[in-house]
């Protein structure tokens, strides 16, 4: 039996968090998926002037704000990875690596990839390519398996593919230090281009050729469109309305997700009118 | 000559400063129309747990800190109410009591009252009732005229109307002192009832009953469709779409006066997508 919330929140920038202390105050039983420092683009800009109450702050103290409010209000974030949502009519199902959450009603705050696609990725996608690699792991058994990796949590999921594959290359996006199993090899090229026929057989980098059969790509955040099958996207973004209700009942989204400008103080109304909307919705199942 | 200023905001609440802000982070040059406690509402509110960032804050404080933000970018309020708007074709008129302000884009801020209508406000509108006394008062020169006041604004109204009407009553709405001149008659009564034929004739109070030829209704804000003339209303509030965009080109709106739910941060993140899109206009016409 799988325990119920209300409101499930996807993403914890400040739409997400916003959204996360309205429905909070409306009494709701929430739950809320994000990373420890919030949103990199938040927790990296060297200086905001535009949130209203904060002239001249920088991201990493504004995120301490942030912080602040949410252990004010004992807001806990779930430091895990939605891999998938189903929507099952009256509620949502979501799908973590190895667990499954279930909530009535669901807000999208997955903000915007600012990385390119790589040539070749979405033609192969579902054909070798993937953003889930603890999902389809067992699929690459004794096989050759690459990660390409924008993060440090996409390690991990490195390190649990390499138990299965044959062969386990890791590339990272990122610098810093590389907690690796010693049976992954690390590559330090840039990934150009997916090649292969009907299925990935290789991946082209700029200073050398990899024979493979499976390349995870594994971002900050999986595009809205494949987290949420169904949802209906509008030039790159979630389409909403203003009550910022997407096309899926009781699937609210806000911020950068939704359209431009990609602002902070844009993103927290956002979040907390689809909080309230969410709020809405299900005190109106509950009156059925 | 009158300076034509890029963007006139109307209105000095959280969505009307966070427009300013954003306007002026783009070199816009800019003119925000506004009162001494920047909202009423904000001021006056004991205790705001969901502005993100601020837990737990007093209005007063929260105004505090967003006049500090003003400060910081120089951003001076103009204490001046509006009495209308007009659009020009590509640009906009903005009339205050005796002077005339240009600009070439619109934001309008301009919150929502609280207060119902008296009973026959509407029936009597240009018939005896007004919003504007200094705009009207030579209409009543000779005349009977009362003054129905939401704000300490108002007496000054009263003190100039005074000077041409035969006989001034007012009535304040508000609790404090009351500078008003001396051959001003202040009623503690509440106003119940506006009666006349063709024209205002009398008031009714639930004290007493007074004759009068002229009623002003003084409120913190006028209703945006008697503002700007042409403006399109629904369900009470200015219609809208995403980019904050009304039926009038280059005319925006944010905040409350664009619906619910009635929220600060709602409001902020509103003021900044007008702003911004207010500033994409401008630079549209200057390729032309």
């Amino acid at each position: 039996m799988v325990d119920r919330y209300d409101i499930a929140i996807v993403g914890s920038g400040p739409a997400g968090i916003s959204a996360a202390i309205n429905a909070k105050i409306r009494n709701k039983n929430i739950i809320i998926f994000g990373s420890k420092n919030l949103s990199a683009k938040l927790y990296k800009a060297p200086k905001i002037n535009n949130y209203l109450g904060f002239p001249e702050i920088s991201g990493e103290i504004l995120k301490k704000e942030f912080e602040k409010h949410l252990d004010k209000m004992n807001i806990n974030i779930t430091y895990e990875r939605i891999n998938a949502v189903y929507s099952m009519g009256d509620y949502f199902t979501l799908m973590v690596n190895e667990k499954i959450y279930e909530s009535t009603a669901l807000i999208l705050a997955t903000g915007v990839e600012y990385t390119k696609s790589i040539k070749g990725e979405e033609e192969f996608l579902g054909k070798g390519v993937g953003y889930c690699a603890t999902c389809d792991a067992p699929l690459y058994k004794g096989k050759i398996v690459t990660i390409i990796g924008y993060n440090n949590e996409a390690e991990e999921d490195a390190n649990y593919v390499s138990e299965l594959a044959s062969k386990t290359y890791y590339i990272p996006m990122y610098k810093g230090e590389y907690k690796l199993k010693e049976k992954i090899e690390l590559l330090n090229g840039k990934p150009l281009e997916i090649k292969g026929n009907n299925f990935v057989s290789k991946l082209i980098l700029n200073n050398r050729e990899i024979e493979t059969d499976g390349i995870f790509i594994l971002k900050d955040s999986v595009p809205p469109g494949q987290l949420v099958p169904g949802l209906l996207i509008e030039n790159s973004h979630i389409k909403v309305n203003r009550n910022m209700e997407t096309n899926i009942k009781g699937c609210y989204a806000a911020g950068d997700c939704v359209g431009r400008p990609y602002q902070y103080m844009k993103a927290a109304g956002e979040g907390q009118v689809a909080a309230l909307n969410a709020v809405a919705y299900i005190d109106s199942l509950k009156k059925l």
